[in-house]
C-alpha cells in the first residue's frame, strides 16, 4: 500500500510532528501488524523520532547550528548561488528514511517518542513523504 | 513475526552489543532469507552498527560529548526538571531504527560490524526493542 | 530477491554515487512497486542520500572532519595500530542502512537526491552492499 503525506514547511530547521498522520495511515491499513516505511523526498530535510517538546526542538536546532551553521560560506553556495549549504549537510547526516513497526493497529513508539519531519531549507517548501506499509 | 529484545541499561551513553540476540532471533525464523527490522522504543536511545572495541566506544562517546555535552544548560531541562537534554539530542541525531538483511540464516554483517544499542539517558533504564522479520 | 553492489573505494571520506546501480536493480525486479533495502557491509562506511554536487561533498567532508578529525589520537588506534578511528566514529553516527521506495519501476527520490555510499577508511577498499527488494 502506497500513500503520501504532504507538508507545508517554513525551513530553517522547521520541526513538524507527523505522528498523527502516520498513525492515521496505519489505522486504515488492511492489516493490524506490520511496518510503516517513511521516506522524505528531498535533499534538504530529514526524518527522525524525538520527544515533542519546545526545549528539545531548540536544543537540536542549536546543536545542528554548531555542527553546520546556516550563515557560513559553504562550498555549495558557489554552485547555484543559493544559500542552503547547511541544509544539505544536516540532511545527509540525519538521513531521509525511517520505519516504525505497528502491532494491533498502533505504532510501537515509546511513550514520549514522536515521528518528526525536519525541513532545513532556507525558504518555505511544499514537501512529500513517501509512505509504504508492509503487512506481516 | 514479532519479537522483543529486553535490555537493562546504565545510561550516560551505555553501549550494549545485541548482535547475538539479533542472530538468535534470525536463527529461529521460519525463513533462511529476509530482513530483520529493529526499532528502539524511546527518545533517549539509538541503534547503530560499529566494531565492538573498547577504544571505539570511548571515541564515539567523546565525540557525542563534544557535539551535545551532558553537563550543559539545555532548554529541555526547564520543562521537566530532569537533566537529560543531551540524551534527547543524541537520540534524534542517530535515530531509532536499523535493519539488517540475512541470508542462509545469518546476518549479512561485515567481519567487524556489531549491532549496538546505545542508551544516552541519565539513569539506568529497562528498554525494549521491537523486532520484526520479513521473509523473502 | 537478493543482489549485491560491489564498489572499489579510495577511503578518506570517498563519496560514490550509486543511484544508477540501485535504479538498475529496481528496473530488473519482478515488481513495479515496493521498497529496495541497502545495507553497507563494514564498520567504516555509510549510506545516505544527498545532492550530487562537488561543493556539498567538500562541505559534508569538512563538517565530519570537524566532528571527528582523521588526524587525532583516537583511543581505537591503541588497539590495532591502525589509524582509522575517525572512520569508525563517522560510520557509527551515519549508519549502514538505507531504504528507498519505488513506484512504476522508479525510485521515489527527490529531484536532486542521489543515493550515496561513503567510505571513511584510511585506504582503498573493495566494498559490498547487500541489496534486497520487497515487492508490494
Amino acid at each position: 500500500m502506497f500513500e503520501k503525506i504532504y507538508l507545508k514547511t517554513q525551513g530553517h530547521t522547521d520541526f513538524l510532528n507527523i505522528t498523527e498522520e502516520v498513525q492515521d495511515i496505519v489505522s486504515k491499513a488492511q492489516c493490524q501488524e506490520g511496518i510503516i516505511f517513511l521516506f522524505a523526498k528531498g535533499s534538504t530535510c530529514a526524518l527522525t523520532t524525538m520527544e515533542w517538546e519546545e526545549g528539545i526542538k531548540k536544543d537540536v536546532k542549536s546543536v545542528l547550528e554548531k555542527i553546520a551553521p546556516e550563515d557560513f560560506d559553504w562550498q555549495h553556495h558557489k554552485k547555484w548561488g543559493d544559500h542552503n549549504g547547511a541544509a544539505h549537510i544536516r540532511s545527509a547526516l540525519m538521513g531521509p528514511d525511517l520505519f516504525i513497526p505497528f502491532e494491533k493497529g498502533k505504532l510501537t513508539l515509546g511513550a514520549w517518542q514522536s515521528v518528526v519531519f525536519i525541513d532545513f531549507d532556507e525558504k518555505p517548501r511544499e514537501r512529500e513523504i513517501e509512505v509504504k506499509i508492509i503487512c506481516g
